[in-house]
């Protein structure tokens, strides 16, 4: 059978960093070592470079519905997971939201197959909790999913269609802490949020860039603040996700230091993206536009020191790209109503930045090392979301799920040189010391310094995901 | 060069349980591999146990002057490194008190050439910084003991005569930062302290268990608290030596939350043994005399609570072992002064039960799983105290200081069947399930089933310690 | 015009007790002197005794329909008032609940009607503000009551049929702060009071005292946390009723001490009685059955914490008396659905005892001094209820609602002593030293040494009251 | 024996506001009343005005001897109480400070003496705890000063000469606590005060503005912390002077939520002036410094918000006069070492614009009403220091200390159209609605509107003050 090799390299866990060489075989790593001299079918040398495990973006949306299925974002699971390898990351983790006339259960299935087709990394699927209006017997699909892999929920507390109220929580809340669920929450007081957009609308200050005034940051707070009490009601742990606002993290933070299990993760546009950034921009902060929203520039100090305090234990990206200029193969995209925000379709792109993103403003920028760099981007995401120590770590055993990273090479964030469909980016000129240079998914060399060396739709696999590990 | 294998074990490191075999050349881990068909001058079979790095034991006194060098703890670097060996420890970190009519420094050579020449595992030193009234230009001497492997410096904020006010704090704190060395406090407020002291002895309250009452839960967390924001003042780390109070350790979870950079130490007989076991013990109730105190039952639960949240990252010992009677050999010992406690020297033995004692309430017990354990036993001590990744994981590259556990062995703790030489235990009687059944240190098979396999002294290696890694 | 003259006493006010006579005419205090020659038509010695502002009760519930209006409570607005004027009443403030068939204005303009024909003493109602589902227009009827004297609105967080979400809150939270009328909450969260009554019934723990379970001290605390985060972001001040969970009143003093501008009331029952006196009470446990429940002993501590750092700022009574012995002419009382707790009309008695079991507990028990109980009882209900200074002060031009309390006269309190229309009391046999010997109501010797002196209906007068005073 | 009316207005205490005249005899408030048709010798009419509690001034330094006792204020009690009683304030307690070669008594003795003779108000004294290295017995001249009426003891937690460590501080407020003392901290922690001076020193920084550097917000918010832990241990109440940091005011914001016994004072001059006032002014900066700084203006709107949450319970001056340009019969004054901020003597005049400038900022500003005003300018300081109901309150008995404000008259502040001694004043050109247009002091009508009618030295009486009143 043919082995692999990356020689010379530093390998660079959660833990610690230590010269050594990989040895990989089947597509794991079966060896680790210190100056022997193995030989290899095929040989990376690693000399001066960063061995670290690949990515997890543990939250995505690939050819995702949004607004009631009225459009869907750009990327599909090919031009998604393409971008994705090409900056480092080798695994992603998507949501399914259950389609108007198929049970949860029967959409998952769907999307599982839709991802398992055109993946080429590998992929998983959180499921999203409907309210039990649009599904009464939804406990008994989620029942069902975990066995399909489906360890992870997410519960909506703001938006009208998706949002559940507190009974529904804690239902769910339950049943996740019977079967060994992490449950998830988009945490927003969705009356608060609603109650702006009206006012905000009824005023006529409808432009793009105030979004963000009808996301204010107590109703990111609260919402947070509340789950973690009724997830410390049922005695099951929690996951908040794409936390924005640095008083919402400090809800976390706090919490964790009286002994609630509970993680936080952020996003690179909330942490190197301000409001201020898109606030002259008139129709064209349409871009910006995301929920919780890109916010003050005030608030990024917050968020980072969270990210040293562990409030904020991950950097996903909520990958949602949608294009400006409206191409002719898509439904309609971030323009389909200028000057009025409501209807805005959110999400930004990013898959392909996060990495990069991540290391220059906090490695290169001094905030964090580089081994608290894998474990926000990898090892904390693998172990909350029942993959570790398959991935998220280099160890012998795991997944060759490998990135070579070199921590000096130049680059500049471009739309023209990404591998999302959108055509704009958030970070558009950020120039980056510190790029991937090889990715490895289960042992098979994806990307060199060339680029891209394979790219055939469906060689991922479809993640069935074990329960959270949350030490 | 001869080589070793431990094979069929699974590797635990804080971060991940892998199976994996471990190869060890010179005194190092040169290799861990999975099904490899590795061979070696000596093989230890591990199936069905745990591979683990040695135990760091962050905080010892052997051989160590108390009272004003008018009395000295029982076990000296011989047996004392003998009882942690056998108890899977493989570092040790003790202190230095300058001696009344020698430099700071000077004792600190002179403690260096004792330990090196005693010692069967390796050893460091912490530096004690001692009132500027006891020595004026202590402030040189510390900056020359960085260069002899100190790292760490200790200060009292408590006890005639060690204690230091916060103009001595600021100074050393500000002399750590910039040497990058860790300070440590002992953290009760003498003043308060004291003045409870007195007014017990002033009422005739000197029975041994009053020693509790003098020592309240508010004096320990008023100093972490002050600690905290002279540290944060200055922009230096911290590390609380011995937190016995679930109130202080809270304070220490809400700074860290807010962002402060401190961690907290806590030992066995915190969490495991309470004053209830030792109020009516009448004189003998000295055999429990610690500083801080062992503290109410009801505090327990608020430790372990903060061993989750991070407040509390290691466990060490504290150990300070006096006989119960009085030996021959030995200065005045824990019944010097019968029915008046401030005159009990202070401290509880247990270097070699940390291990066992923390596995079987903790990971027996179902409040820590195995990698939490290493962490706290080894991990963040080697990373807080300069020795990592040399030591504190068990990874390529790093010194082959190993613990073979096997999880299922049974074990009673006694005075009788233990290397310390203490006449006493306070975990007498303990039924444990998870013991070391062989122990490497630097490669050299130390300990195995039968027990000890060398005791040579001097075989460990005085540690000089880099700075601190903190994430 | 006739004037009477209380002479002799000690004035006790929440600010101040100075010597003073009080000169009365006209149903309003004229003159407050030391010491003058003043006459009067009617003397009154008040020598020994205190004079103090009437009661106000902030809290009561006469002749009110419960559970869907299948039953309702024992005490009309006769008997009621009747029984809080012997007890030192002199204002009762009661609700109004919309009545099925008729709109929530409608229903309050019956309601006064009532109040006015039969009560002794000033009656004012303040209004709770129905679910929208119930009545779609009731911000409308809302802006209408105002101008009738409903300037406080009380929202349910729990119970279905009277729960609001969050929406609602913040609507009727605008208009309150618009219209400048203080919102007050029945601070419990419903979802989660509903999830534990349900999972109670369903493992068949229906027992009277099994009330307490569905009532936890969070959702208590996170409805107190969730309104004020509601209220602060529309900018209105906020009064939460019947406090019962020391951590609820804790959520409300950290806000305080942020700058919160809440309020909260507790009740005696909480203070002074607790689970562990009906716990083994069997079926008769539902004559202590309200909501939130009476808790735990160990709760209470905190409460009276909390009334010294102002957390607590009023004791009303909750007055809502249900026979415990069927009478012939009430509908189904205490004992309707013997042994399922969720069918027991939930309230106590109390409108009687409030006076004398405060000032027992609080004021002879050294807990709080006779002004601290002025103001409880008395004065800030008057400031937030729109009543200040025309009641709840002995002031110059102040409404003669008076009390003279004999600080050395001993009662026992009993049913059978009582005038309350329930057979039964809580605090049944209590010896209580200090209680009224004479109440005025607007100048009118209501009650004196020997009881009631009048109780025609309708002397009282419905109150129209103005905006809250907060500081 | 004659008598005067103050006829027509609405007097305002902390409590209420009602409209009342008020009829004084022999130096007492003899009656209030509504309408009544009393006569007197001498009528005051106040149609319009406001009738106030004289006003209060907790904390000043008159005569008052600074840095060892080489300088000393500018003003003595005679100019200082003219100044007083010109701006509305009637009773001043000042400071007695141990002089080199006399004991605390004695100096008590002297000052009092020196104090009764000059003052035109009524006068007390806080006594100063000198550090137990200065006088060893000090104790016991505490215990003799309560019955000269020092029932308030101020505690120094830094500067050098003056500073006393924990154990003096339990010591001291044990003592208080025995003897029904309110002991008051100069709460900052002089290390690290004194280390910032250090360090600026050090580096050249010496330019007067550099002052606040040195008084770090950290250093005020750990001194009240850890006062209040200590007093906390004691079972004492606090009060803490001069809070100039909101950080420090959040601190007793916090203990108080926790029922900590703790109120704090704020001035003026942190209220309303700015470090931007100042910190371009060269030499001339000279004039604001003092200690605690006057903080930078982001500092403001905290002290403000905890005025609201009673965490700042009085507003007093700490006036401490020095002049800008030296004049002949003083000793040296603020510019005695001009460019070194170290040798500036501390503190700013203001005792008699106290009045005027917070009924600007707070009342008219919208911030506070009326009665909050009497209560932190005189109700609060009243009780605390053991004048209540004597003072502090217009109510029957009470000594007719009364000040008729005129809610619409205009002021221009201005050092020339002061009676206090500074050639400068920092709110200089300040524009104010609202002024004192009659004093009374003890029914002497001292003040009317065309000034001051009587400046008899000695006319004011020296207070031997009660034991604080605590609700």
């Amino acid at each position: 059978m043919p082995t692999t090799l990356i020689a010379n390299g530093t390998v660079v866990n959660a833990d610690a960093a230590v010269r050594a060489d990989v040895l990989v075989r089947d597509g794991r790593i079966v060896a680790l070592g210190a100056g022997p001299d193995w030989t290899a079918d095929h040989v990376v040398d690693a000399t001066g470079k960063l061995v670290m495990p690949g990515g997890i973006d543990a939250h995505t949306h690939l050819e995702y519905p949004v607004d009631g299925f009225s459009t869907h974002t750009a990327d599909d699971f090919h031009t998604g997971t393409v971008a994705a390898a090409c900056g480092g990351t080798t695994t992603v983790l998507d949501f399914v939201k259950k389609e108007p006339d198929r049970s949860l259960y029967d959409t998952y299935l769907r999307r599982r197959d839709a991802a398992a087709a055109k993946a080429v990394i590998d992929v998983g699927l959180h499921a999203i909790v409907p309210p039990r209006a649009a599904q009464p017997d939804v406990l008994d699909d989620l029942r069902r999913l975990v066995t399909e892999g489906a360890t992870s929920w997410k519960f909506f507390m703001a938006y009208p269609g998706q949002m559940v109220e507190d009974n529904e929580l804690l239902d769910g809340f339950e049943l996740a802490r019977e079967l060994g669920v992490l449950p998830m929450v988009h945490a927003e007081n969705g009356h608060m949020v609603a109650r702006e957009v009206r006012r905000l609308v009824d005023s006529g200050q409808t432009a793009e860039s105030f979004h963000l005034r009808a996301h204010g940051h107590e109703s990111e707070a609260e919402a947070v603040h509340r789950a973690v009490v009724l997830a410390d009601t049922i005695g099951t742990p929690l996951y908040v996700v794409h936390v924005s606002s640095a008083a919402a993290a400090d809800e976390i933070s706090r919490a964790r230091a009286a002994g609630s299990r509970v993680w936080g993760e952020t996003c690179p546009q909330y942490l190197v993206v301000a409001y201020e950034d898109y606030a002259d921009l008139g129709e064209h902060a349409a871009a910006y536009v995301c929920s919780p929203p890109i916010r003050e520039r005030s608030n990024q100090d917050g968020l980072w020191r969270m990210l040293a305090t562990g409030a904020l234990s991950t950097v996903a990206t909520d990958h949602a790209g949608f294009c400006l200029h409206q191409p002719d193969d898509l439904p309609p995209q971030k323009m389909r109503s200028p000057g009025y925000f409501p209807k805005v379709p959110n999400g930004v792109p990013g898959i392909e930045d996060r990495l990069m993103v991540l290391w220059q403003a906090g490695v290169a920028g001094g905030l964090i090392d580089p081994c608290r760099f894998v474990d926000l981007v990898a090892t904390r995401p693998a172990k909350l979301f029942g993959l570790f120590p398959a991935k998220g770590i280099v160890a012998v055993g795991a997944d060759a799920d490998l990135v070579v990273w070199d921590p000096a090479a130049d680059h500049v964030i471009t739309a023209a040189g990404s591998h999302m469909r959108t055509d704009y980016n958030i970070y558009e000129g950020m120039r980056v010391t510190g790029k991937p240079v090889h990715v490895f998914s289960r042992g098979e060399h994806l990307v060199d310094a060339a680029g891209l060396r394979h790219d055939t739709p469906g060689r991922g696999t479809f993640l069935t995901r074990a329960a959270p590990r949350l030490s």
